[in-house]
């Protein structure tokens, strides 16, 4: 999913240092508060008490990265994922061909994280008064590169009326087949104790590129973080490798490393620990920002890498393909709390805790 | 789809005659301009145009009620749509229960207009600053009472911050059978001349009780109208006999009557006419509205009923059970422009010209 940084970015117009800001807003987990996730679980509790609930169909239900369905033909993805004004993108900076493309990857990137393949897309637009429509030519254009590129289609959407902009994009796909050729999927509630903790990468180039936007920078590293914030990439192909690997357990990095790490511990009721010295950061990412880099690599949202844990013979059997791609970043350290427990070792061994661990959609 | 009648009432605090205000925007339908009906066609060629297109996957793509795509269980309808608060709904006005209820039914009448079963649901809430959380609890129920009505689950969805409260839904559904055992559905471009026009009702009932919710007039008569606003019912099971009975053309009354009848003549390359003293209203709407109630049968939106057409033997055939809740207003007349052409008859026989066709949701 997207996550909200540029709120922050808003709220002072000076373009203040974001890393700062972020330690005013340090999410909490509580579910009876109006968090995001506050938000789901209770539409999941509402969902479940009601008569509509046919389970047997629902195989993957409220709280992955997508929803997995029965049919007859076998089981079905349903993902969706919504990018507002002001909030995902700021329509005054008209990067209408980059604002297509990533909210395709976002919901792209739910697909990925379930191991599928993308197939049908439905786009609702909220149209502002105004709005011209060659802004939704240019949105259309990148939405459809990215499908192109990665696999699905538009099929269908509705047009309303909005006094803010917004585009929701709801997202089909099939499971990929395992090793023995049965439809399988990816889940964060799978992890075992001793598993290894195992990212795609590099992270943080999405949020750094953001605050080199923001500053006006014009080095070129910092151009290829920018294309990593404007042109991220779903991981589709790596998540149908791991799933005929054997993996059962992933998610991907939309909200930030720590804090989707969280998630998928509490859905998994287990401890992980991560080791800072292993997570992948680009030369760029350090040269740029130094000692922050890791800051922007633990909590900076929006890389739509991958986290995947599975026990190391699994891992030790990924073909060397997948193995370039990946690195190993910790374990499953042990049972955990219900609300799920991740601990940041440094490279001197030490606890570390992050300024902030990841983005809550309606806390930013 | 929702059509957006609260803008027009927002514009005056005075809360004015509706009708007279539907004067200043009658809808066009040049697709180069900035018009829902306009977007919809430029997605639909950009989308053409990019290489993503499986065409044989796509058996009714952009511009129905619901996409149909082929799986390999056979075909899938895929429908969405989204409220926003200020246009579709007020958040002032509370009524949370209700504006969940009418949120699925909007999308289960895109099912019942492909006569369809639904199925799976995907819900985005866009939550504003503010938001509380008993909010959603009471719209999370109306949602869920009515999909335990009408059928179909919510099975997952997104939460995003919003400067504007808006709720998109997407649903998925299963066609129904013919006669003859297949899958079958109904299309807005299936109608062939001779063929009559029929209806479900009674029409204008919504717009009526929007009318009279506005100006606070507590009529028992204003009270079964007012119903008929906050709780419209979707007409799956109709849709369903529909199809069974061999009935391939028609679409859902959403946005207005002759508004809506072009749009299925356009999309059928035909001339419709349509004959006033035909259309069913209830007496609630002419004691309310007299005059004037007609108006509201002709443009009103957010009835949620069925138009449909077919031949006059096909017509005949109908069980008495579907009879009883059809009314025969008009037939295909001819062989029509590319864009259609609808001619209302009065109970003089000379044609009528409405003040308002209908709703376009960026116009109005």
């Amino acid at each position: 999913m997207f996550r909200s940084i540029l709120v922050s970015c808003q709220r002072n117009s000076q373009i203040p240092n974001i890393i700062s800001e972020m330690t005013e807003t340090t999410q909490t987990n509580d579910d009876t508060n109006m968090s995001e996730f506050g938000l789901i679980a209770r539409l999941a509790e509402s969902t479940a008490s009601s008569d509509t609930v046919d389970s047997q169909s629902v195989l993957v239900g409220i709280g992955d990265d997508a929803a997995v369905v029965s049919t007859p033909s076998g089981p079905m993805l349903l993902t969706t994922d919504a990018i507002v004004d002001g909030v995902h993108f700021r329509s005054v900076d008209e990067r209408w061909f980059d604002v297509g493309w990533k909210c395709a990857v976002s919901n792209l990137s739910d697909i990925a994280a379930m191991g599928g393949v993308p197939d049908h897309a439905l786009v609702t637009l909220g149209v502002p008064q105004g709005a011209s429509i060659e802004t939704y030519d240019e949105f259309y254009s990148g939405m459809n590169r990215a499908f192109e590129k990665f696999g699905g289609q538009v099929v269908g959407g509705d047009v309303v009326s909005s006094p803010t902009m917004f585009v929701n994009l709801a997202l089909t796909g099939h499971p990929s087949l395992d090793a023995a050729g049965n439809s399988a999927w990816l889940e964060r509630s799978a992890a075992q104790v001793n598993d290894l903790v195992c990212v795609t990468g590099p992270l943080g180039g999405s949020a750094g590129g953001l605050e080199i936007l923001l500053s006006g920078d014009s080095n070129p590293s910092g151009q290829i973080l920018i294309e990593r914030h404007y042109r991220p990439r779903p991981r589709i192909r790596l998540g149908s490798q791991l799933v005929e690997a054997g993996v059962v357990c992933a998610m991907d990095i939309s909200d930030g490393l720590v804090g989707d790490i969280e998630k998928l511990a509490s859905a998994s009721s287990v401890e992980i620990t991560i080791e800072i010295p292993r997570i992948p950061i680009t030369s760029e990412l350090v040269f740029m920002f130094g000692n922050s880099a890791i800051e922007l690599a633990l909590s900076g949202g929006e890389d739509y890498e991958l986290v995947f844990t599975a026990p190391q013979s699994v891992v030790e059997n990924l073909s060397g393909e997948v193995k370039q791609e990946i690195s190993v970043i910790g374990r499953v350290s042990g049972e955990g709390p219900t609300g799920g427990k991740v601990v940041v070792i440094d490279e001197n061994g030490e606890t570390y805790q992050p300024i902030r661990k990841g983005w809550d959609h309606l806390n930013v």
